[in-house]
This record gives structure tokens, C-alpha cells and sequence, in this order.
């Protein structure tokens, strides 16, 4: 037992025995899972890189269990990592959950010091990633997807919300430094320099790789992202948006895993999602058992991530003109004006603004899951070497497009048409 | 004596009597005043809008007190402010002092439950505005006042401060809601719509005025810069930089009453300045006692406006390349590969921006002093109606003009050619 198993002002770790009689103890949990401790089954499922997770299943009914590590599970003691994540985790969770209770996991418990969240168990849901890399489709996805983004986005913005609320949100997830800090470094900084912990398919994408360091245009843009990052207070983000965060079945989206909040760019949010559909496109070329057999769901991947940015700016403009409540662009300047004209004009401007955020971060999120610290399965999964550099590469190439050249980019399907011609350009001879 | 001056938790008024025996009770203070309250002198001089002012004389030294009011001074009980202001202020002279001390006044105390800080009586300093009026010239008011926005946004911005004490700081200074609420409707929203407080010179100016209303670009743009208000938390702003709250002397100028202070961006302090000093500009014609009196001071002023930008780029240069020790544009990326042309081109970036900005700030701060709820005296001193609106229809055209075209400005000096020929134009038959 390590030092920080001996608990940290009351807070212990569970496993999977004990989790058990912790939750017996919680009559409305006892009672959901429909018996005592010795009627449980519990498992540890955690696979991701910084908490427990337990999955515990009652006679009546299931839960989650996902507690914070105070270190990355992934590195161990040497690397450690405040528990107040999952303060940070629950008060965005209750907050998506008081928007669109549909798309967060149900809440049942927060216990702040053992920095754990009681919670839904999705199942049949499967992490999008996974199914991605599978070749299979989900036809709602795209309308799940930027349903969350608009509705999260905007009501949390000063586009919607009470702006001395607002303020104290912003406040109060200031405070979440440890894992802001994360995203500062590994995104927008070390696949830059010769960092410790950036890796790469060494020796097939050395070139491309090494080249960043020297590409004035794409460091300058990386850095002018980070200034956004950090000093943007647009919106309250999930800040870790990728495929991994999102749970689905064929008829049914779920995001989790938002322990990364703060108040941040709202194209942060959407360009992490974009990226990693981008991966998933990229990867596909890894995939096939013979070439061409993913280009249909290639196009699929595409055309998925065209509508995700379609339905965001469709609902965001729905808001926009049914529910713009905040201090921001008020009705008493437009449209109680008689200028309706004037408030569709700024509408179209603020997104034009939120597509340049949204392009320049995708841009930063895919150059980081190619050379930075933390990959992606899309790839990682790609056991040729050749053909996993050959994808990596391409996928380079479109994230330093995105980045140099944002907000010269028209629409969505400008971004999608890029992803295609280099595709093209880069497997045919 | 109303429910206020009861007390709020502890809270008391002082008057020049009982303000006196406060001091005297504080060792620290009174040591420094050389004497006992009865041998001090003390006098009420808040001419400003919230607060009061007392100048306390001993035999041996000097001191201010300014004491916050629940209450905005100039309106009564019916608009209640909160005293936290106080501490806001206190807060920011202390950073600010930590920076510059040699611009801001010598602090000696403060008392949070009184809202009241105990500094150094400025003497002979005059508040800039007032000797503007008066068309006197100031040679270092450029250079004291282009440093001090350089050194103190410089610092407190992700370019150099640790990014967890930043983010403290924002988060401290987000709970100034009652403060930046007025900013925010009284610079931004409320001369573009039919706002109660709303009040210019009529009916000289009715034109000008009712026709912001129908202004789209105008309005558009002034909300942009409201969304970058609320939401571009870049450095520690003083909040309220107009020549109002700077005071000088011939060889001395130094910055005072940063109670609305927060984060926010760069461009709104270095904005509101420029404003002011471009609103003095456009007094000038109302000033003199014929014809082209003022063409000379006007001269100076439009080259103080140029110099306070210059020193401020240079000063903000110098520390980019010096003191760049925050989480942006880190020196691994740049400089520690040899790349001091990166570092260079992204500082011209940086700087562009903080330009545009700074243009775009200085449009909205002049429109809301000539036909908003808080004027200037720059113009209110102009006795004749017809003129001072001549004046005030020049300066408005001016506000107009960088606010909707911010970011199309080569440099300072296009700001000024601008005022240059709107004066012209609208001068000369």
C-alpha cells in the first residue's frame, strides 16, 4: 500500500470487493442495484490512462463506479494528478444533464473525497472509437453529436446564460489547472520541440515528424490555438471530446468522461470531434483486408463529419434566434429594433468565427494524436508499420492544413474535399 | 442615517471627523501622519461617481482614504454597487505596485470590511483630464503611460505569468460582475438602443445619435467587442484607463482607481486611453479662445497618441523577447531551436491583434462618452451647444470608424491621419 492508498484526507481507492460494501452502504444505490453487498457482481473495467472504473450489477439493476486516481494510472506514482477531476467531472456532468439529459449518462451519487461518481451503466453501449474502427455506422450520430455541441456550447455561453452565473463558472472551473495543463503541454506544445514523451512510427514517419520543428507556419498557429485555449472564456467545454468520450448504440449517443471542463473556445470542443473523425477517415486505408474495401465508410466517416458541423450550426441558430437570453448581441439592439436582419448578419459572423476556432483546433488535436504523447486505437491498430506511417502521414498533412489555413477555409465540405484530395493525391502513384 | 450607513457586517461611512480617529487607531498610519486625530486635517474631495475621497493631513505626512459606497455616489441608494469593489481595487493596485510601483500610488492599508484603502496623497499630481482642458503638454506622459500598459499586460498575461496563478487571478477577479456589468451595458449595449440613461446633446446631435440605432455594422461590431470583453481573459486589465484615472505632474504620472479592474483583453485598457486622448483631440475646436487656437496641442495630443501605442510596442517587445516565461509561444519551440524569426513573426502577429483590438475598444469607449449614460469633460465644458455637438458629431464619425473597421489599420498613424482628416473634412466648409 502505497502512500496514496492510505487515503488523503479520507479518501481511499476502491476494488472491486470493497466498492461493493461502499455502495451497500448508499440506500438509494442498495436499492437500485436491488440488494446487499454479497449480491453484487463488480468488475474493474478502466482502460483509460487516469481512473478506476467499476462496473456493479445487482439482482434489480447496474451502476458505474468511476473513481479519480491521485496519479495517471497509465504512468503511476510519478506523474500525479489532483482528485478534484472528478469535482471538475461532476459539476460538468450536471450541468450537460440539466441541458440534454438524454446524451450524459443518468446521475445517481458525487463523492467528493473519494473523488467518485455513481452513474449510469450504458449498456449495450459500445465507445464510439471502437465501433469506428469496426467499419460500423450510426445513422444518428451526427444529429446526437452536434445536438450536444450547440445545446452544451451555447447555453453555458454569454449568448444564454445569466452572466454573474456565467462568472462564477468560470471561477470555478479555473480551477481544474492540473488537467488544463495536460491539454497545454501535449496539444499545443511538446509535438513541437524535442519532448520526452512524444513518439511517432519511428523510422517511417521521422520525416514528417521532425520537419513540425521546423515549420514556423504550423508552430506560430499551434501557440495562436493555445492563446485561445487559454484565454477564450466562450463557453463551457467538455475539453476532451474525441471518440473515446462518446457511447453508442445504433439508436442511442452518449458522451462521458468530461473531466478535462473549463471554460474554453467553443470550436475546441468541435474541432476535437472533427479531428478524431478526420483519424478515423485517415485510418481507414489500414483497415480493408484488400485496398478500396473502406472507402465506402470512408465516405460514410465524411459525410458524418460534414453533418455533425451541419446539425451544430442548425441548432446553434435555432438558439440564436429563440433563446438569445444573455448579455450578448440582445434582442433590445436587433430584433426589438424591427432589425432582424441585423441579428441573422452577427449569427452568421459568430459562426464564421467558431468554424476558424473549430478548423484550427482539429488541426492541433490530429498533429498531437500522430507525434505527440497519446495516440489513437484508429491507428495504433494498424500493425504494418508502412501502411500506419503512410495513413499518419497523410492525417499530418490535413491537421497542418487546418491549422496554417484557418479561416481561409469556405464551409465544411471545403474541409471534407481536402481530406479526400489528400487521400487521393498521397495513395495513388 | 439609512440602512447603508447602519453598517453591513462591520461597515461604516467615515466623514471628515470620524475618519480621522480611524487613522489615528492604526499605529502604521498614524506614525506616518505624525499625530493623533486631532492633529490631523482632513477634507472630502470625491468628485467621482462611487466613492468617497478623503485627503488626511498630519504634521508630518499626508494620506488618502477611498472608501467605497454600497451605492453608485452620483445616483443614490436606488443603485445599489457592491463595497467588494474595494477589495478588487486593492487587489489590482497591489499587482499593479508589484510591477511598476514607481506608476501607481505608495498603498499603506486595507480594510476589507470598511472597503477603504489607505494610500499616498498625490501632490501636486492633477488628474491628466483636467490639464488636457487646459491645453497643457506633458513630455512623459507617453512614455510613463506606454509602459505601464506594456509592463503590466505583458505580466499578467500567459506570456508571462505561471498559468495556475493566472488562472487564479481569473478566477478571483471574475467575481467583479457588479463592475464589469456596468462596462458591459454602458459601453456596449445601451447607446444602440433606446436606453433610459442615454442622454446627449440635444437637439444638435439628435441625428448622429438616434442613427447608431439603425447602424448595423456599428452595432455588430460593438457587440463583437463585447464578446471579447466577457470572454477574452488575456491580462489584468485596470478596467477604467481613461485620463480620468491618471495623474500627473510635469516630470511624474501615475495610475489610480483600478476598481473595475479583471481579466480581459489587452486592446480594452490600451482602447480606452487611446479614446480618451483622441476624445480630447475633438474638444479642441471647443477650447480655444479663436480660430485655430488649439491646432498646435491638438498636434501634440494626436502625437501622444501615436507614442503611447510605440512605447507600448516597444516595451511589449522588449519583455517578449526577455521575460517570455508563461505557457505561450514557450522559448522550446522558438528561440531553443534556433528559431528567433518564429518568436519575431509571432510577436508582429500578436502585436496585430492586440491592435486591432485596441482599435476597436478605443471605437466603442469614444461612442459611449458622446451619447451614452457617462460623458467627458472634455466636451461637457463646452459651453456653446452647437459647438461642443460639432465636436462631439466629429468624434462620433471617429468612434464609428475604428470600430467597424478595426483590423483594416496599417498602424497607429493611420488613427491618427484618421482623426486628421474627419476634423478637416468636417471643419472646413
Amino acid at each position: 500500500m502505497n502512500q496514496h492508498q492510505k487515503g488523503e484526507g479520507g479518501y481511499r481507492p476502491f476494488d472491486v470487493d470493497s466498492v461493493k460494501g461502499y455502495l451497500a452502504s448508499n440506500p438509494a444505490v442498495a436499492e437500485r442495484l436491488g440488494g446487499g453487498a454479497e449480491a453484487m457482481q463488480a468488475r474493474e473495467v478502466g482502460d483509460g490512462n487516469l481512473n478506476l472504473v467499476f462496473i456493479i450489477e445487482g439482482p434489480k439493476g447496474s451502476v458505474v463506479v468511476k473513481q479519480a486516481l491521485p496519479y495517471v494510472r497509465l504512468v503511476g506514482d510519478s506523474w500525479p494528478l489532483p482528485l478534484k477531476r472528478a469535482f471538475f467531472e461532476w459539476n460538468a456532468l450536471t450541468r450537460q444533464a440539466a441541458i440534454l439529459p438524454d446524451r450524459v449518462p443518468s446521475l445517481y451519487h458525487f463523492d467528493e473525497t473519494n473523488a467518485l461518481v455513481v452513474m449510469e451503466y450504458l449498456s449495450p453501449h459500445i465507445i464510439l472509437r471502437k465501433e469506428l474502427i469496426a467499419g460500423k455506422r450510426f445513422e444518428h450520430l451526427a444529429e446526437h453529436a452536434g445536438t450536444f455541441l450547440a445545446e452544451t456550447l451555447f447555453r453555458t455561453s454569454d449568448l444564454h446564460m445569466d452572466t454573474a452565473q456565467k462568472k462564477a463558472d468560470v471561477a470555478l472551473f479555473a480551477d481544474n489547472v492540473a488537467l488544463c495543463a495536460i491539454t497545454e503541454n501535449l496539444v499545443f506544445t511538446e509535438p513541437y520541440f524535442d519532448a520526452e514523451l512524444n513518439r511517432w512510427t519511428t523510422p517511417e514517419l521521422d520525416g514528417p515528424a521532425l520537419a513540425l520543428r521546423g515549420d514556423r507556419a504550423v508552430k506560430i498557429a499551434a501557440q495562436e490555438m493555445l492563446h485561445l485555449f487559454t484565454a477564450k472564456t466562450e463557453a463551457l467545454l467538455h475539453g476532451d471530446l474525441h471518440t473515446g468520450s462518446i457511447m453508442v448504440t445504433e439508436t442511442d449517443s452518449r458522451v462521458i468522461d468530461p473531466e478535462f471542463a473549463f471554460y474554453g473556445p467553443m470550436g475546441f470542443d468541435i474541432g476535437a470531434l472533427l479531428a478524431n473523425l478526420f483519424l478515423a477517415y485517415f485510418s481507414q486505408d489500414g483497415h480493408g483486408q484488400q485496398p478500396g474495401a473502406r472507402d465506402e465508410y470512408g465516405e460514410w466517416l465524411l459525410e458524418t463529419t460534414e453533418k455533425v458541423w451541419r446539425v451544430f450550426a442548425a441548432r446553434f441558430s435555432k438558439l440564436w434566434t429563440e433563446e438569445r437570453t444573455g448579455i450578448l448581441f440582445p434582442r433590445s439592439m436587433f430584433e426589438d429594433q424591427g432589425d432582424h436582419v441585423g441579428a441573422a448578419v452577427a449569427l452568421e459572423r459568430f459562426l464564421d468565427g467558431v468554424f476558424t476556432d473549430t478548423t484550427g483546433f482539429a488541426g492541433a488535436k490530429m498533429i498531437r494524436r500522430l507525434v505527440g504523447l497519446a495516440h489513437v486505437e484508429d491507428m495504433e491498430s494498424i500493425e504494418d508499420p508502412a501502411t500506419r506511417a503512410g495513413c499518419e502521414a497523410r492525417a499530418l498533412q490535413m491537421g497542418c492544413e487546418l491549422l496554417v489555413n484557418r479561416g481561409r477555409f469556405s464551409d465544411i465540405s471545403a474541409l471534407t474535399n481536402l481530406a479526400r484530395a489528400i487521400r487521393r493525391e498521397r495513395t495513388q502513384p
